[in-house]
């Protein structure tokens, strides 16, 4: 049988995936520029670390890493539906937020159906729904780069299954309020699924604008959370869902048998509890970012008012974004470009410790000559 | 806007997706029948736990946790490929060989493409296919409980995307031998991509007849091993492809962005190192096979020889093989039924250490009154 089909290896949708391109690693930033100080301000993590309490679980857990981990998960959806007033039925939990939307991207799509967001967010909505083959619509930010809500309800069309909000969004650091939440919610069709990702939810709620979702009891709203970020434990790629009944069994269906791993079931559990490590994460942040708004003012720097633990500078090209960022890691700041994320003047500074917020200005001060 | 669409909430493929039943756990098990002991021989994980060397790798990993895992997992590919004799841009790492067929399945198909495997196989693979949506073309075991090579070749057609062989076959035991995959090589058209699962690869590859896939070099060939089996890490959850650098290039394009996590990727790492540990483990799981196929003899009970860590023993009924399972759970001996594999008259055990292999025998004397 030595028939050719010649079948092309991959779908169209697959094949026009951009490749992985992967930053400097610390070590090659070390070895290239040898910086006095290295400032990881890339990628929105908890510069803080994470609670200690992670430590004498991850013990625990690694007497039983031989076995496979429980795949309900159990443990910690009852611990996560307690804390939020939900049912256990009401929670699901993957391999972090990226898993779970990979999950709403392949469990509800029919192939003609589309799914509605910004043409500035997170990043893993694109490539997902690209996986997936799913059309999607983009509709630009506003002016203030905010979600256009009014846009975003014009373009639903009778084919739309899906909007995704991440709120606060990830680059911009804006939101989506209280009022204009609800008031999106009554127009919206309530066969349109809407995911709000809050994977800043821990740094958001304490704003008396930023809209408490579940509280509202949508049947059609999908909220996304996540260890990753205020927790202080991306490393083990821990992220939830809480909906109704129905759409968490059909994400529990779908999902991998055995997300996620049994350390990281461990650690999250174990971090939902320490409050204390959780405040004093926040408290660096909020004291961080007034600061950094203060000396962006000073400095005349363009950025946006964030809800998250990271703020965006906005440049006036995209040249200048990219001079800015590859001078501040030759200083050994490392910073985020977000022109894949749909900003290509923008660039992304996660708020660090005062030591590395301190490196991040002066360095600044070289580079920009300011 | 109050147009209620009516879509159906999810495709046809993603509503025929069985529910997840949860076996009882350990906990349940003792209290509801207090056995005097708990031997849990039922999926196929290494019940003399893990390399010690994983705590050290494991307390290193936890310090910078906080920060998300390498995406690329590069040290730990590159000591896959340095002792299989590859370059780095023939292996990818991801969340358990279960991960990586469910990128397979996203990656590589067309909508009318279809799977040829075996009608009792790894039930990841059906469940992979059909949240894809994929046609599967399940060929019958032979008498043997072999895979009929000469059945799927004949399967084949024009749309015929890829072959999934596990091998040795989960839950059969049975294999492929070199011969035979030679002949197989030699008749299947070169764009099938062929998919050989050796989850057991640790505990076949010294028996002269089991093929050495990989020294063949054959470009459409996607070999699958994990860290779940002999080497004792399945709470971790990590697995690897090796295959030719287009194909791998694709899987990492399409695999969640941050999988696997940071202390996976470190325990994979030391475990991987740890070549005493797993000639323990291989050890102790030959001596019990051994043992156990002379019991099952002795005692007339039917099996299938195995060339992995777990035996398949055959009943006439599926209401022997539930009622001897069900009366081995509640003397604490948790077995699988594979009816979801494809085998409702057959119950797969797990060889386990000497201790529990002895709970299993007296067990299974006061169940079958043998």
């Amino acid at each position: 049988m030595s028939i050719e089909h010649n079948k092309t290896l991959v779908p169209h949708n697959i094949n026009e995936l951009k490749p992985y391109v992967a930053g400097k690693t610390i070590q090659e930033v070390v070895e290239e520029y040898n910086p006095t100080q290295i400032s990881k301000l890339a990628s929105n993590e908890n510069r803080l670390g994470r609670s200690e309490k992670v430590e004498g679980a991850v013990q625990d857990a690694l007497k039983i890493v031989h076995d496979y981990p429980d795949p309900l998960s159990k443990r910690l959806r009852l611990e996560i539906a307690g804390k939020l007033g939900v049912e256990l039925s009401n929670v699901m939990v993957g391999s972090g937020s990226e898993s779970i939307l990979a999950g709403l991207c392949r469990t509800f799509f029919n192939n003609r159906e589309n799914l509605v967001t910004a043409d500035a967010t997170f990043i893993g909505v694109f490539v997902q729904a690209k996986i997936r083959g799913i059309k999607l619509k983009k509709i630009p930010l506003t002016n203030g780069y905010r979600f256009d809500l009014k846009g975003m309800l014009n373009a639903i069309d009778e084919h739309t299954k899906m909007i995704y909000i991440a709120n606060p969004n990830n680059p911009t650091g804006t939101y989506v309020n209280k009022e204009e939440f609800e008031w999106f919610m009554k127009e919206v069709p309530n066969d349109v699924l809407v995911i709000m990702d809050e994977a800043y939810y821990e740094y958001a709620s304490s704003n008396g604008d930023y809209p408490d979702v579940l509280s509202y009891g949508f049947e059609n709203v999908v909220v996304l959370r996540t260890f990753s970020k205020a927790y202080g434990l991306a490393g083990f790629r821990v992220g939830y869902a809480v909906a109704n009944e129905e759409i968490i069994q059909y994400l529990i269906k779908t999902k991998l048998a055995f997300e996620p791993g049994t350390l990281g079931q461990a650690a999250a559990e174990a971090a939902f509890k320490d409050s204390e490590f959780l405040e004093r994460g926040m408290e660096i942040v909020q004291r961080g970012k007034e600061d950094l708004y203060s000396y962006f003012d000073e400095k005349g720097i363009g950025y946006v008012r964030s809800l998250a633990n990271f703020v965006m500078m906005t440049f006036d090209t995209e040249e200048e974004a990219i001079y800015f960022t590859d001078e501040m890691l030759k200083k050994g700041v490392i910073l985020r470009r977000i022109n894949a994320f749909g900003l290509p003047n923008c660039v992304r500074v996660t708020i660090g410790l005062p030591s590395e917020m301190k490196h991040f200005k002066e360095s600044l001060e070289v580079v920009l000559g300011k």
